[in-house]
């Protein structure tokens, strides 16, 4: 009996190992093993002979033979155990390699789940086993068969190996549950793995290599959320060099620059994107952007994606970047900027038409959660923006867009709803006036963070769309469990904001129109300030898929 | 679009809960905890109304909450959360939960595994985040299909609660990652679960509590691997007295006793166990049997399983033991004795007769590694006996029969390979002469031990099989992998043990029949001593199946 699921994934751990340069595997035998052992004994004869693998029996001398082959080679080295406290012998090497830098590629084999924790022979907790003595402890559930696992361990795998190897080098652990049968398939195909490269982008010339790349091709910048302050001068003067289109995340900080797209999310729900403005290559910079659409869909048409960057490099839920330029993103941006890339002014034109589309269907004489998006898009130069996550900074993404750069922030690394305020409150210390657009229950999860608004000199006003409860969710599938949905979605509050605003002497506005909305934007003022618009959940999705749907129609007249 | 086998792990999941103590769940809503949160309150409003879910949107309240809660309720109380910054809100109520010994069941729910480390949104390592702040954190996945799954959170579940209230009491995570779709099949039917008790067996009365399950039943003992020394007598006493048989593992420490079984492993390969064997209970002490196929064998059977003791509740990884007595295993030991349980003496009988033919199936002429552990059976009282994992400690368990008690000592918690030598040091260190029957790979895996056992003044006997390499894989499926096997198996070490003697100061033989060792065993001797049987690995194969031919032979007769 063989087992072809984990035979499969198995073949696609080895490979992308073996992409990311590993060639020599030290095996010490054991039982758990047995696929990835034989897998490699076959795979070392009959598809790569330039891969070897050693057996060293004792894992505490294998694990010193990989140090010194890996330091020997320079090159990451991997290993492989059996389950249990045959792993436990790697620990000395593994602490020698940690301080020595040396990229050891430590594979553990392990028990299923339903073995774990109940007494099962040989099984004990290996996850993480090492503690700090490797750069990163991570684990594969290989008998998954889920259609996303194989392109998972492709790109999974070969971002370990790249964190083993980037400075300062260092082991990593890949722990692996095997479930029985344990007998591979040996002598079946091997698959093709979806490879990535790790360029550095440290010169010029490395960047300038780039050029065959772009060469010909239809170019799309994606400037994702910057942790860092940008040079958004700098994206507007690719675009106009290069006649390419930038997608510009609510978080990117170069809205407001020529040749920007907002709204993509927007553009892609109303299916508002030809098939010609699907570009051939896309070079990110920044993390994952906030549209939840743009990745699924570069993915989808196939395009070849170039992440830019050090934060971001193998940080891709949608695994299709295949290209990493590691390197500064901004001097990178600059050297891009030195090369000339010949665009097509039509693409870009098809760009900016469509985005021209989306802000011609706001409807600027009706206040929806949407058009506090519109409002503040009219905010002064000197002012900042905090996103509160959720509802809001969705509809910021798709509907806010400045007419110059407005630093913008939001707590996007977890996404949470909790300490909103007070992150923001920490933004506001820096003396500029600040503006938190924020839901009720995003409100209510940090009210304490009014304390520090009020204890602090500084100018900040919340805008709250309260439409009680959990606006989210009815936007999702849930909406249809009617027996329970208030209950445990829901969940209203029943805020009263004005008594909110009173507890913490905070100036308190009920703005009904967005006409108030706009003036108050426009109002200077000290302190700390509560603006609540008070809207209504069903008709909150009404009006966005209304919106989308005055979008479709201005796309297809 | 619903996930059915979701639902149903998820439905397990929730009753598995209440049927250990929970009746309180404090849900702070969110989008990844779907599943549970409608199943939970579906479960309450028309399944079981005993059961409330209560609502709270801050989860550092819903932690605190559910802290005040259980310390009034004294019963364990469930948190739910979704995934991301969200869980760790739970942090300081669980900090304080610890240190006042308050039983908090905290379930985080998490995205899948590919979405994990890859930026995925609101995604972060939330296994074991709370850290020494809870008594155990585990993770279930919950969209693994495979046919344990179901029972494994049935019994891992219940296990944890129990093991957050028992004392002192404190908090437990279970992290479950869950993949889309998250709509569960809402109004389908709710399976029932396989309820485990964990039952005081502190006082007598306690224990007497046991007779109305016992009464009119087939009682069987099993006797495990003993962590402690044991009253051996006893169970000879109550086998005695109740009529009953008993399983003797090798490491229980009650071999040589009156109706003790061994070799049970033996007589399942052989099916030598009649249907009329089959007990209705059996009472198990002490941990994970030796043998492999006794535990499947009694949850197939469907035998009423009672584990007594601390160390090993909740600790069998076949998660068919239903009921747990807690306490003492000597006190519960001594308090069954005193209960009046009428076996069938024709049932022992069957038993006894049963392992006569094992014994009689022995072939004391040919020195095989088999009968190393024939030989071993008549070693003098005084001596004791360390055994060696893989093969060794498989043979010993079929094929000792010492005819007193002879201590017994095995690494079996992890059951490793490594370290052997330096550990049976460590048993000879109390001055009694000790036998160490090893493997040549699991003795070159500690060499260095052999350099304890020179600079310390005891007496120590290794009994070599040297079958050149690792033996128990030619007895696994990779044994058919021809192409491959010896380089990657079988892995020969060509070892020659007479001169690692000699660097060791070590008294060597090279035993080649069964008369030599037998007389070896009766030599006293000081200091380190090797015994070298060389065998072969093909021939060990084939002779082991002889034994089980012949031994299914005898029964058939």
């Amino acid at each position: 009996m063989v087992n072809k699921t984990l035979t499969t994934h198995v073949q696609h751990l080895i490979q992308s190992l073996v992409q990311q340069g590993v060639q020599h595997f030290i095996v010490s035998p054991g039982s758990r093993s047995t696929p990835l052992a034989l897998l490699l004994a076959e795979y070392s004869r009959h598809v790569n002979s330039s891969v070897e693998v050693h057996i060293a029996v004792d894992e505490r001398d294998a694990a010193f033979l990989a140090l010194g082959l890996a330091k020997t080679q320079q090159a990451p080295v991997a290993l492989l155990a059996t389950s249990g406290t045959a792993t436990a012998n790697y620990l000395p090497a593994l602490a020698e390699a940690r301080l020595s830098h040396v990229p050891l590629i430590v594979l553990t084999t392990d028990r299923p789940q339903e073995l774990q924790h109940v007494g099962a022979p040989q099984t004990m907790q290996q996850v993480g086993m090492y503690g700090d003595h490797v750069k990163a402890a991570m684990q594969l559930t290989l008998q998954d068969d889920h259609a996303d696992v194989s392109a998972y361990i492709d790109y999974q795998v070969q971002q370990l190996v790249h964190q083993a190897v980037t400075q300062p080098a260092g082991p990593v652990q890949i722990n692996l549950p095997l479930r029985k049968p344990l007998m591979p398939d040996l002598g079946t195909e091997w698959p093709d793995v979806q490879v990535q490269t790790f360029l550095s982008g440290t010169t010029h010339t490395d960047v300038a290599a780039l050029m065959p790349v772009l060469t010909n091709k239809q170019v799309m910048i994606l400037a994702g959320p910057a942790e860092t302050a940008w040079q958004t001068e700098s994206f507007a003067a690719l675009a106009e060099k290069w006649h390419v289109p930038v997608i510009a995340d609510v978080l990117s900080g170069v809205r407001g620059q020529a040749h920007m797209i907002a709204g993509i999310d927007a553009l892609l729900a109303a299916d508002a994107i030809s098939t010609d403005m699907v570009p051939d290559v896309v070079i990110r910079f920044g993390g994952t952007p906030v549209s939840g659409r743009l990745l699924p869909w570069l993915h989808t048409a196939d395009v070849l994606e170039i992440q830019v960057g050090t934060q971001h490099v193998g940080h891709d839920h949608s695994r299709h970047t295949t290209m990493n330029i590691v390197g500064d993103d901004m001097t990178i941006l600059q050297d891009l900027l030195t090369m000339d890339v010949v665009g097509d002014k039509r693409f870009l034109a098809d760009w900016q038409a469509t985005q021209g589309r989306l802000s011609a269907v706001q409807e600027p004489s009706t206040l929806t959660e949407m058009s506090v998006a519109q409002a503040l898009s009219k905010l002064p130069v000197d002012a900042q923006l905090f996103l509160a996550n959720s509802m809001v900074i969705r509809d910021f993404d798709n509907y806010w867009q400045p007419s110059a750069s407005v630093a913008t922030m939001a707590n996007r690394g977890a996404n949470g709803i909790d300490g909103t305020i007070a992150s923001a409150v920490g933004m506001a210390l820096n003396g500029q006036p600040t503006w938190l657009p924020i839901g009720d229950l995003t409100l209510f999860h940090d009210m304490n963070g009014l304390m520090l608004a009020r204890q602090n000199d500084i100018d900040l006003t919340l805008v709250v769309t309260n439409n009680n409860g959990g606006g989210i969710f009815s936007f999702l599938p849930q909406s249809q469990a009617d027996d329970y949905f208030e209950e445990m979605f829901g969940t209203g509050q029943d805020l009263d904001i004005a008594k909110i605003a009173a507890l913490y002497d905070a100036e308190y506005h009920l703005v009904t129109d967005l006409t108030d909305l706009t003036r108050l934007v426009d109002t200077q003022w000290h302190g700390l300030r509560l603006i609540e618009i008070k809207t209504d959940r069903a008709e909150n999705v009404f009006a966005h898929s209304e919106r989308i749907r005055s979008l479709q129609e201005a796309h297809h007249e």
